[in-house]
């Protein structure tokens, strides 16, 4: 998707998405929930107009006349950004739902007027993101590592972080970080070492890489991999933006490695947002004569209300978030005549629509979402609910390109068939005879 | 209690016990059993004339004739050891109430022959202890903090040990470990710079410091604390006798640091130990690239049965342990009414035995256990059994001379009043104006 070929979406909802990114702040709950009953461009019609509830009044009454979305778009198109809102099958639905679980929880009482905005920022969906860079959005988000971490990191610290993010960006997960000094920018270049992928997520606009000093490492991601932020082209990254980015980084994460944190870093802000929408938190141990240490250790003692899992290995973040990796290909099993066994359990166990939507994934070129809905013929919003269960189950695994049958169908061994072959797939499912294990 | 003067035990106990514990290697279910339901002198009597049943016969035939406990009490006495034994006022029996308990449950298996003896060692309390320092094992033991770890420390296990065992033994804690190089010995060596208390609990015979090159850290612990083991003098400290060591250092501690350990470390038996007991488990973190942290690591993550509290200071060993620390003379409490409101109700919460056993309770002598029977009329051994509860509510304190009023009723602040006085001690329970701190 591409802001200059909207065709699929509709012109009039990017460019009301892209006034509303503007018109408030990043991680308003009452203008997502204003969003959410009016749909985008009604939504922005009467911010414009004025005609709102008040408390929608409040955030965006500053802005709605000088927001200008054409403006933004056209300055976007010319950083080689694009616009990708949840109408686009680019929108990583399956990440930020855990996002909006959270808000809808806090949502009564927002509307009370018992909840005040949280200092570090509300889980809340965001309206819209820009991206730039060639990679999938959604595709890289199911992939998702996050590792983050102090500015002021000592060598201990980059050291581990370059180990772990190699590790995994060669294992084929998209590592997640904030672009700044220190472990992120290790991370992030540690990723691009492996020729793996790795997504940049950054408080301000695009077109302004903060810190200005890793502004060539914000280039290089976003020639392989992904550039995503919520605020429009030109917004400086102020702090109130970097606590609302971070919530950001842990959705777009299976889960989140904190390699090193003193007391106070960011990054403990970082791990609540992980710990508040269920994403795998992990933290690297290290020296107890390091203030460096010393936030990784409070989350390792559970001292405030976030515990993480000690990760001392590649093995361990494994170990701990590994069911994200479905788009890997494992080692063989040691019994494949048991893993293939397993895999027919599973197929029992899905219900009727994943059953449905599982038979009509193709094996080699993946498809996406919309694709798919086709094929089967179920809405997308049906696909896309079935999609996280076939995931789990390890019978699906998502590319680039879309999703296909998970690896274990296209292995020499003989695969489980499937009982109900789809006429696009069949061929290619059933046994192999003669095939080598 | 002295090997030379055993007058109050009975030489004929002490010469059993001596030969019950030359008779067998250590930690031995059967013999333990035996003993326990024979008694110590009729199960030596038994043994010698080879009339025993057979699992017992098996582990004593090789050594009934050539067991010669006047010669090992002679030989302890020759290089200053007592024996001390469960008839002795010194014995540690709340320590040790852990084995026991733990030996209980194995003890049906064990005699349905379904039970094997384990490789790490089985949960058993010892026989008999030999002891040798001026130190008081049943005292000493109540606020025991066991330091341990690699022989191979890197300079950090080093440091952090001693800046823990320092901190600890500062505290009051008393500093128990093995006496091996790298971690044990910083452990013993930091305790004694502390000018604190020290407890080396050896594998083999106390006459034989292993290792040699240890000698005179042995030599210096003796001086003013505490070595203690099970073998009988001249022993040799052969690799069974450090496994079965190992559960007397998790048990004689209320909890156990793991500073660094590699992950085929002894210090991981000791860990294993400490978990069946009921002990707390700690463990220091350090960098995940340091072999010598992998062993920390693995307990910090649960890998194994066991799973530590990550303990990254003294502070932190003193939140785990801290309720150990009654000996200790405690930070003024900043609201010093409320503090005593506390202890008012601790002491009407107390039962009729505890309750009686508090009022007897001298305020700056300490007083043994059977002395405290004297005093409030009361068998030894439900004194024993109230002193727990007193400990863990505060009220009294250890010291090597024996038991008194916790240090919160010798305060300036207004002491809570006991209730019924006792002719003894009425006269310095109550305020005194003036009285130094």
């Amino acid at each position: 998707m591409n802001a200059s070929a909207p065709a699929s979406i509709g012109e009039e909802v990017l460019l009301a998405r892209a006034f509303l990114c503007r018109v408030a702040e990043s991680a308003c709950v009452p203008l997502w929930d204003f969003v959410r009953r009016e749909g985008p461009v009604a939504a922005a019609g009467a911010i414009r107009g004025g005609a709102v509830p008040r408390e929608v009044a409040a955030v965006t009454a500053a802005r709605r006349a000088s927001a200008d979305p054409e403006a933004d778009l056209e300055a976007g198109l010319r950083y080689g950004m694009r616009l990708v809102v949840p109408e686009s099958p680019e929108w990583p639905h399956f990440a930020l739902a855990a996002l909006e679980a959270a808000v809808r929880r806090l949502l009564p009482s927002y509307r009370a007027g018992t909840e005040r905005r949280r200092d570090g920022g509300d889980p809340v969906p965001p309206l819209a993101l820009w991206v730039k860079g060639p990679g999938d959005l959604a595709a890289a988000a199911v992939r998702g590592a996050a590792i983050v971490g102090s500015r002021a990191a000592t060598s201990y610290g980059e050291h581990v972080t370059a180990e772990l993010s190699y590790g995994l960006a060669a294992r084929g997960f998209d590592i997640v970080s904030g672009g700044a000094y220190g472990i992120d920018a290790v991370a992030h270049r540690a990723a691009l070492s492996a020729e793996g992928q790795t997504m940049l997520v950054s408080a301000g606009g695009l077109d302004r890489p903060y810190p200005p000093g890793n502004a060539a490492l914000h280039e290089r991601v976003a020639e392989s991999g992904l550039l995503v932020t919520e605020s429009p082209p030109g917004a400086a990254p102020h702090r109130h933006r970097f606590l609302t980015r971070n919530r950001l980084i842990a959705s777009l994460a299976t889960g989140t490695v904190v390699v090193e944190a003193a007391k106070r870093s960011g990054a403990l802000n970082t791990a609540r947002h992980c710990q508040v929408l269920g994403r795998t938190l992990m933290a690297v141990p290290g020296p107890v004569t390091s203030p460096m240490s010393a936030g990784c250790h409070m989350l390792l003692r559970g001292d405030n209300a976030e515990r993480a899992v000690l990760v001392a290995s590649v093995e361990h973040v494994l170990e701990a978030i590994g069911s994200a990796g479905e788009g890997i290909d494992a080692p063989e099993s040691p019994d494949p005549a048991a893993a293939q066994d397993q895999l027919r359990q599973r197929i029992d166990l899905l219900d009727s629509r994943a059953r449905r939507v599982f038979d009509g994934l193709p094996v080699r070129q993946a498809a996406r979402e919309d694709e798919l809905a086709r094929r089967v013929g179920l809405p997308v919003v049906e696909v896309i609910r079935a999609l996280p269960t076939l995931r789990l189950a390890g019978l699906v695994e998502s590319t680039d390109e879309g999703f296909r049958l998970a690896a274990a169908f296209r292995k020499r061994s003989q695969p489980p068939r499937r009982r109900v072959p789809n006429p696009d797939t069949s061929t290619a499912v059933g046994p192999s005879p003669g095939a080598p294990t």
